[in-house]
This record gives C-alpha cells, structure tokens and sequence, in this order.
C-alpha cells in the first residue's frame, strides 16, 4: 500500500449513528480527487467512539457502496485484543488491502513485551494469510506506542504480515529513525508535513487527516517528489495545517465540510467530541486559506 | 452503596479467556472476608482488555455462580459510549447496585462539555430508572477525568442516576476537594490508604485493588474509623501496598493470589500485562509483609 490516504471523516446522524451515505459519497469524492486509497476508523474517524458492530457494519456498507476494500487501510486496534481480532478477522475476510493497528492503550507504560504479546495474539488468532498489519504510532493520543525494538520484532516474527507502520508522532526526529533503521518497511507519515522526507528516505506514502480536504495538493506532492520543486510543494501544502492548528482537528475538518458542500448534518461530533461553537466556525471560516478554500468549486 | 468493595482480578484460562469458575471462588471468599460488595471489571479486573461479550456473559456467570448482583458496582466505561450503554444496559437489567463509569479515554484533553455529553447519552439511552452511575476518576490511566464542575453539572442533571464516585487519582488533596464539595455524595476512595481521611470526610468506603487480598483489614479499619485507634489500624493497612509498590500491581497481586492458593493458574494475566519473572516474583515474595502474609492459613 503506498500513496496518498484519507482516514476518512465518519459522518454521523442526529442520533449520532454512522451515516453510510454521506461516508460513501465522500469516500468516492476522494478516491476522484487524489488519494489512491482510504483508511476508514482511523482517529481522525473518531473510530474508537463506535463500537466493533457499529464500525463492522458499517464497512461493509461502504464496499457494498461501491469503495474498493482492496484501497483500504483499516483502524482495527482497541484496548482488548479480541476486539482487534474481531475487526482485523472481518476486515481481512472482506478483502482489506490493510489494517492499522493500534496497540492496547488503556495501561499506561505497558512493557515492549506485553505489546508484542497482544499483537501475536492476534495475528495468530486472525489466522488470515490476506491479512496485512500496519502498526499505528501515535503517542501523543493513545500513549502506548511501538519502539524501534518491538517494531523489529514483530517484523522478524511475521514478516508476511506486518508490513507497515503509521507514524503520527509528529515528530521528524521519529519519522527519520523509522527510515534508518526499516528500509523497504511500509512507512507512512501520519502527516503530510512530513511527506517529503519520507519519500525522500524510501517511506510509501501518508496517512493523514488533511487529504480528506486537499486531497489534490496532497497527491501533487507525492507524485512529484523527486522533481526539484518539491521543496516548493511541501512548504506550500502546509498552510492548511497551519490555518487549522488553533482548532480541534476533527470538528475543524467537519466544519468544512459541512460549509464545502453546503451540508449542515456534516457538522455533527461523536461524544465525546464537541462541534466548534458558531463564533469560533465563523473565525475558522475566515481565516484567508480556509477562506479561499471554501471559494473554489467543489 | 457504602463500604469496602474489592475491584476483583479476573483469572483467566491459558488462552485468556475469563474463568468464572475461579473468579466466582474469589468473590465469594471476599464477601466472607470483609468486603461489603464486588466492583467486577474496574482497572484492577483488566476490564478494557475483555470485549463487552467476554464481560456480559462473566457478569451473569458470577451472578448465576451466587454472587449478589445487588453489591456490585459494575465498570461499564468504554471509549464507545454506545459500548457504555450495552454494559451499563446489561448491569442495571441484572440488578446490579451501581456501574462505576470511566469517561471515553481515547481522545486526550477533550472538554467537559464533551464528556458530559457522553454520559448524558449513555443515562438517557440506558432510561433505567434502577441505573446508579459511579463516575470513574482515574486520571494516571484513564487520561481523562471528572473535573468538579462536570461532577457538580452532571449531579444536578442526574441527581437520583448519579450517585456517586470514585476517586483513583491517588491523591489526597483530589479528595479533599471532593469531600469539600460533595458532601452526601457517594465518595470512594480509590486506595485504602485514603480511606480514614475518606471516612472523616463525609465519604461511602472504598473501592480498592488491595482488598483482592487483604480485604479483612481494610474492613477492620472501615469498621473503626470513628475509633481512637483508627490513625494506628491506617498506618498499619498501608504495608502491604508498599511492600507491593515496586511491582506492577494486577501482575503482583495475581502472583500472590497463585502463591496463596497454591494454585498457578491465578498468574495469568492477558495482555497488554505481563506476569512477574520468576526472579521478580521470588523477590515479591520473600518480602517480609508478603512472606508473612502467605505464612498465614488462607
């Protein structure tokens, strides 16, 4: 799996069930306009706010939508790991190019050992030659991360199988002892900040909450990465980032959304989640990227 | 619900799976020996590491198995509030006596407003009127918490619902304040070693992870605070958690549960956990206040 992927937004009703139509729509617009595959129930999905049922059903409404499994990453990690084997078993059956594993992430400093033990345990128990693990770094909200050592060893355990790493440490430090220390491993930056030195240093793409935006820029830069405008790229493709920052992710893009295709029922948060308050929406909206971005035709 | 309830391990089968049938064993020798009730599947039972499945059908073993339902506070908190409701759905249909409820804990500094919001679903979804909520504060683990005024908001929104709490935050002046604001409220503390000072406050009891062992004294010390001794009977309570201190405390506490009972299964833990080494676990046990403690007829 390499490229350009969305952890798509999950759009959810009043009741605040997942919302399969707008999910799929979206899912194709984005398929259309840049990325090369999508990575449904990431965090940016809010998708430890839904329970396996909710997130099973769902998926499978989203291949029957017409979405291409074979293009998809799939969040499958949860705090008990027959919750994970529940959801890497279905996502595999269905013909998932991949999964994103979180680690367990309700104990806090939990030994490499204790990890690596759940991890294996899964991936025995799944038992799905199909099935494709990409590790999910993201320290800063799960706390429990993968180090280089249990990396290493999960590698040398299943090489089949775990294949990849999602490194939303935000950190360029990280990401660069990602690239030393697994050539030829699947690296994904969880940002698109960083998607230039990734490329630069043999990763295979990103996984990040912006493409579900700019899905477009995103993909320019991929595409382009060894061209000598890069640099250029890079350091343009970071202003949504930036113009976003003061504001919590996951409502910031739903808001956008909901004021892009002129779609309120967008604006709606999980619990524990909150919606951005009108006043703080209006500022966001005015900010001048967001504001030239909500401009162009969609 | 007041008094001394023990947060009860869960043993579990060489393939992980809960074994009720030893769980069951242990909760009846903690209602003959000092606990006033059971909170099966809080932070010390591994609850997150068991699917909503695995902890529904153990709950009905154990009530099936002849432990009162009626003392039991039951944990229920997932990052999925649609997970909170089935458990908590489930527990109040038992007959359970309280659920004790972590806030959702995947998303780090969320707002109140947002995990008010969340149990707000949960209560309005469960429409139980036999639903009494313990919230769960236990911010080392969980991240996330209940500040004062959400505890105050969702108090006055859910007076007869919301009874109570548990404060794990292993910190006196957490207490205090809860004490000082909260009078009437259902207090309990989340280590025996607050207990007195709980007590003295105003507080229910405790909810404790040494009354897995010890479930005796720390009855003693519940049953005699208004004592003159009772500043004695608190001091002598607090050797064991520091002969335990050094340890993981669930791999540690299952170690002596195995030591004590002569009975090897009670080591495993699922993962994340690790169980003791060998060495580690000869240390702990040649521990004065352990030696001592397992010297004694069980």
């Amino acid at each position: 799996m390499r490229g350009v992927y969305a952890p798509i937004l999950t759009p959810v009703t009043e009741s605040y069930a997942p919302d399969a139509q707008r999910l799929i729509a979206h899912g194709h617009w984005l398929l259309e306009n840049g990325c090369h595959g999508l990575a449904p129930f990431g965090t940016t999905s809010e998708a430890n706010s839904f329970s396996t049922a909710e997130r099973m059903e769902t998926l499978e409404q989203m291949v029957d939508g017409g979405l291409p499994a074979a293009q998809m990453i799939v969040g499958v990690g949860c705090c008990a790991f027959t919750d994970t084997v529940t959801l890497a078993s279905h996502a595999a059956a269905l013909g998932c190019g991949g999964v994103l594993m979180l680690p367990p992430f309700y104990y806090k400093g939990v030994s490499d050992e204790g990890i690596f033990r759940a991890v294996a345990e899964v991936i025995e128990r799944v038992a799905d030659a199909r099935l494709r693990v990409y590790l999910y770094h993201i320290p800063p909200i799960a706390q429990v991360g993968f180090s280089p050592a249990l990396i290493e060893r999960l590698i040398s355990m299943f090489p089949q199988t775990v294949v990849g790493i999602k490194d939303s440490s935000s950190s360029a430090e990280s990401l660069a002892t990602l690239l030393d220390n697994f050539f030829g491993f699947g690296i994904l930056a969880g940002s698109e900040g960083l998607l230039l030195q990734n490329m630069r240093g043999g990763g295979a793409g990103t996984i990040t909450a912006m493409a579900n935006i700019i899905p477009g820029a995103i993909r320019n830069l991929y595409d382009n990465w060894q061209k000598p405008e890069a640099d250029q790229i890079q350091a343009d493709l970071h202003v949504m980032r930036k113009a976003l920052a003061p504001y919590p992710v996951i409502p910031a893009l739903k808001e956008i959304m909901a004021r892009r295709w002129d779609d309120p029922a967008w604006r709606t948060v999980r619990p524990p989640l909150v919606g951005l308050s009108q006043d703080v929406a209006d500022e966001l909206a005015a900010n001048p990227i967001v504001a030239d971005y909500l401009a162009q035709p969609a």
